[in-house]
C-alpha cells in the first residue's frame, strides 16, 4: 500500500490570462505561489509520510513543488524531474488566448480541439518563439509540435510504468508536481477512464488530490486535501 | 575539463546569532535569501552552462540552491542531495553562542576545538533537543554524535569521489550547495591544504566559488563570483 499526491502546479500567468501554454515555460502569479504553499501545508496535515517527489522540467511546476515542500518542512525529500511530466504541447495554439484562438481558427474547430481525445491541434511552426527544440533542457529529447491528450498519454504512461509505478510498488509515498493534462493522463491510467470522458476530467490549480493505493496500484481512496476547493472525482474502477 | 560552483548557503538565523548549528535544520534569515538569489544571478551571468546541483539534507543549503537556480533560470537541473554535504555536527556545542561555549568550556579550550584539525568536542546528548539520530530525513544514517573537521572530511570524501568526481571527469559543470565544513573538506582536497592550514580557510556566505578543473581534476583557475566579498584562496596545488 501506498499514497500518491498529484499536485497541479498553482496558477500560472497564462491560466490567469487564458492563454494556451503547453510547453512555454510561464511562472507562476503571485496567487498561484500561495496555492503552492497551502497545499504544502495540506501535504502535511495529511500525515502521509512522502518519500519522494516528482516534477516536470516546467518552472511552473517545479517551483510549485518546492515551495509546497518547503511547507511541509519536506525540502531535503529527493527530487526526480522528468520532460514526460511536461504539459500537454499545444502546437500552433501556443500563446494565443481563446479570442484569438476563435478568430484564427473558429470557434468550431476549436470546440473540436478542445473536447477530442486524440485530435492534436497544428504543429508549430519550427523556430518561432515558442519553439523549444534547440533548448539546452530538452537535449536528447524529440520534443513534440504538437500534442494530442492520447499522444500526452502515449509519453506519461512509459514514465509511470517504468519509475514511478516500481517506486510505488516498494512501498514509497510520492508527489506529483505537474500540469493538467499530464496529471489527466495518469488520472485515466489509474481510474481506468474511458476515452471519451477523460476530457471531461478537471483538476483544480494547487489543491493535492491524495490518492491511497492498494498493492496492484488500484486506488481505493482518493480525495482533494482542499475540500472547499475539490471537483468530482472519476468513478473508482470495478 | 568541467567548472564547479562552491556554494556556502546564505546567512541563518544562527550565523547571525552566533550559535553552533551543525546538523540542526536553521532557516536562512531575509538576507541570507537575499545572497541565494544574487548567487543565482552571478552563476547564470558567469555564462557556465551547469548541468546539475548538489545538496546536503538541511534546508539552509537546499532553499539555497533552489533559490539560487530559480533566479538563474536553471530551475530544471537535476538535483542530488546527500547527508554527506551535511554541516559539520558539533557534538555538545550545538546551539550554544559563543558566550555560552567560553562560560561552559573556558575560553582556552573553545580555541582548541575551534583551531584543532581532528579534535571534536564532546558528543551531543542522545535524546536531547538536538538529536536527530531519529529523524525520518536520517534513516539509514549512522547520524554523528560529534564530528571534527578531519571526521567531517572522511565522510565528505568518499561521496565526492564515488558521485560527484565521475560527474565531473564526464565533463558536467556543476554546483554544490553545501556548508561551511563541507565545502571546506571539498577544498582542503581540490586545492591539497595542508591539515594545519585548512582550519584558517574561511569562504563568505552565499558567494559562488567557480572553480575550472582540469581532466584529473586539479583546480586551473578560482574566482569567487562576487568580486566585492572575495576572500583569499588557498594556493593551488604545485
Amino acid at each position: 500500500m501506498s499514497f500518491i499526491a498529484l499536485l497541479r502546479h498553482g496558477q500560472s500567468q497564462w491560466n490567469l490570462e487564458n492563454r494556451f501554454t503547453g510547453w512555454v515555460d510561464v511562472d507562476l502569479t503571485a496567487q498561484g505561489e500561495a496555492e503552492a504553499r497551502r497545499a504544502g501545508a495540506l501535504l502535511a496535515e495529511s500525515g502521509v509520510p512522502f518519500d519522494k517527489l516528482y516534477t516536470s522540467l516546467q518552472t511552473r511546476a517545479i517551483r510549485t513543488g518546492n515551495m509546497a515542500l518547503e511547507n511541509a518542512g519536506l525540502s531535503w525529500l529527493p527530487v526526480s524531474r522528468d520532460w514526460r511530466l511536461n504539459e500537454r504541447h499545444y502546437g500552433a495554439l501556443t500563446g494565443l488566448d481563446k479570442a484569438e484562438t476563435a478568430a484564427k481558427h473558429g470557434e468550431d474547430q476549436v470546440l473540436v480541439w478542445r473536447r477530442s481525445y486524440d485530435t492534436p491541434p497544428p504543429p508549430l511552426e519550427a523556430g518561432g518563439e515558442f519553439d523549444l527544440s534547440k533548448d539546452r533542457r530538452y537535449a536528447g529529447v524529440a520534443v513534440p509540435a504538437t500534442e494530442s491528450l492520447k499522444l500526452t498519454l502515449e509519453r506519461v504512461l512509459p514514465y509511470w510504468n517504468e519509475t514511478i509505478a516500481p517506486d510505488l510498488r516498494a512501498g514509497k509515498n510520492l508527489i506529483i508536481a505537474a500540469h493538467g493534462n499530464s496529471l489527466r493522463a495518469i488520472m485515466k491510467h489509474l481510474f481506468a477512464v474511458p476515452d471519451s470522458d477523460i476530457v471531461g476530467v478537471e483538476m483544480p490549480t494547487g489543491n493535492p488530490l491524495l490518492i491511497e493505493l492498494d498493492a496492484n496500484l488500484k486506488p481505493k481512496s482518493a480525495r482533494y486535501l482542499d475540500a472547499a476547493r475539490a471537483v468530482k472525482l472519476p468513478d473508482f474502477p470495478g
